[in-house]
């Protein structure tokens, strides 16, 4: 009896489209307005999604209040009111597009969580685009 | 070709986390204010999502209305404004963890619903806490 | 220059509907299933709206890292995973229906919030049922 | 590392739904006041999910304002403000469900769309009924 | 005490932008799309609010059973599933603007609604595009 | 007869909270996480609302088409995708609270508009926190 269990957080982060091995002209032309280099910025909806087998003591996949603070400490400490390009290791050389962010996230809590566990992770960036990642 | 279709239904209902064979201090500390004795409730959100192929006469996979009255008779008669823990048969043995609460929506609804059609159950607890359940 | 500044809250509660100098009859008849003797529950979203001069030196009305803290402390701590009706002083003697639960919150904030700003208190029940108070 | 990437769209039209081999007594007995003769009419949500590789020079699986751009080419200006029975084409023949309509999009949209990505349609015909086709 | 309760409700119509005493191009010129002569359709959202003093014996300010079964009969029955201009008296010869809808909607309300009870109207014709009336 | 008629807009941009008048340490302390000197960001959420009376022509208060077009070239071309505190004017020396963008916003529309018509303007910096000026 697997039951996936999702847990929705928030983080507000700066980030701009950019490869430094292009020219500023390239850039502009792949990423448009999002490669300002001045920068722009989201408020990031994620959600975490973990499915497994139901704890039959708890009733649990997974106690929420452990998943809501392993997302407090490897995300939202990390990436909130944040510069993503600036500030955040990964993306020192990694472009934060939303399909990115959530590889990131995934590589950062999948360890944190229980092997017997799936792990998917899905991103809204905007109120009108989002990615999932799974790990695949 | 097959398509699911989804429908959504609410319900708000009181409830508590407990495990019967425990202390009351286990309880408490395993699961924290949701164990509260006097209960706490929720507006539950339900999407019940079936998924098979198109009748080439209907266009529809399965006729809305019927699966609108199913979920009112099956589900939301028997858990709206109710308590679940005292009231609703399937929890006075078994923790009402939303993962639980959407199992048991799963078994009520299985039967009645054409073999032949996939189920799958996604329960909103709160707005930033659900699950999701297919019966594997 | 009067701008409204507005945050958002949650908290999951038990409640009935119940008039004590009422027979059960009579309050089953006139809180239907909301009378029921042992609870439901609701995830109440509360928006906190308060109306002032923005600071020309902060351009806040209000600072929202302390009005937060304020709902948490007056309201989430004594509201959230509880039972209205048992467990909160105020809904001993009132009915703790939408219109005087905001009222309660509205008298419960107004002391601790500067008399120069404009308070108003919104409750939504459910997704479909909200109700305002501004202390007139 | 395969990423889904969904993009949010909308359109607004006008339908009924009628099988043109039965009977209008047989019509309004199975869609009910769908199959009124005047039309009723629906703010459709269209979610299109794409799956595939993030290509590493751009980090994107693929390129959003494309998305966007055939979605507004293919879907919205054909459907949007339009009278689904009476003004496309391919609902002159198949009744306009949200199956049906969630199929007729994924088969305009697949042909222009890299076949190494995997395609999908979510369409909300309200906020209480939605329907997914993949192509299976 | 006066509070403002509010009950959210929904309608599916067709409907077009049209004016009578215009050349069919002057209707095109100035309602673009939205003049289509094959119509098309929106889920209307509507808010119905009445503000009044909370009743002491029931702390409703108005029993929202009574408000949700009188928005059904005037205003669910007569305009869900239907052309608004074709099937609705007061559009024969009024432009169903969201505008006009919400004064029609106020003016069939008025007069079920106790006259101590201020009244007011929202309507959503899209998620970008709503109007409020109060009959001032 | 009057109507308010809302027009929802979006832009997502980059900002930091900053009195150019106060030390680092100061601005820290009083703005948290929201000083930090790379910038954090936001999806800003804006509604726009007029008041008036219905032109009995048209059905309309204004033009929704005039208005979302208004709106597209005062406010989303300057501020979406944008650095509001190093790219746009008035933030040189106006700290870009949620606050002093809606006043902005406001002071950028109002000579725009017809002078027989109130404005409003709703901004929502996240789905936790908005603000309300009416130019009082």
């Amino acid at each position: 009896m697997k039951v996936t269990v999702n847990r929705i957080a928030h983080f507000n982060a700066a980030h701009r489209l950019y490869n430094a091995d292009w020219t500023d002209a390239r850039n502009a032309n792949v990423f448009g307005k999002c490669a300002n280099p001045h920068y722009h910025g989201h408020n990031y909806e994620l959600i975490v999604s973990v499915k497994g087998e139901i704890h039959p003591e708890t009733g649990f996949v997974m106690d929420m209040k452990i998943l809501k603070s392993l997302i407090e400490t490897e995300i939202e400490e990390q990436f909130d009111h944040k510069n993503l390009n600036e500030e955040v290791r990964e993306f020192k050389t990694l472009n934060p597009t939303a399909e990115n962010i959530a590889v990131v996230i995934w590589n950062k809590l999948r360890p944190k969580i229980d092997k017997k566990l799936a792990l998917s992770i899905t991103l809204y960036e905007t109120s009108r685009n989002f990615v999932t990642y799974s790990g695949e």
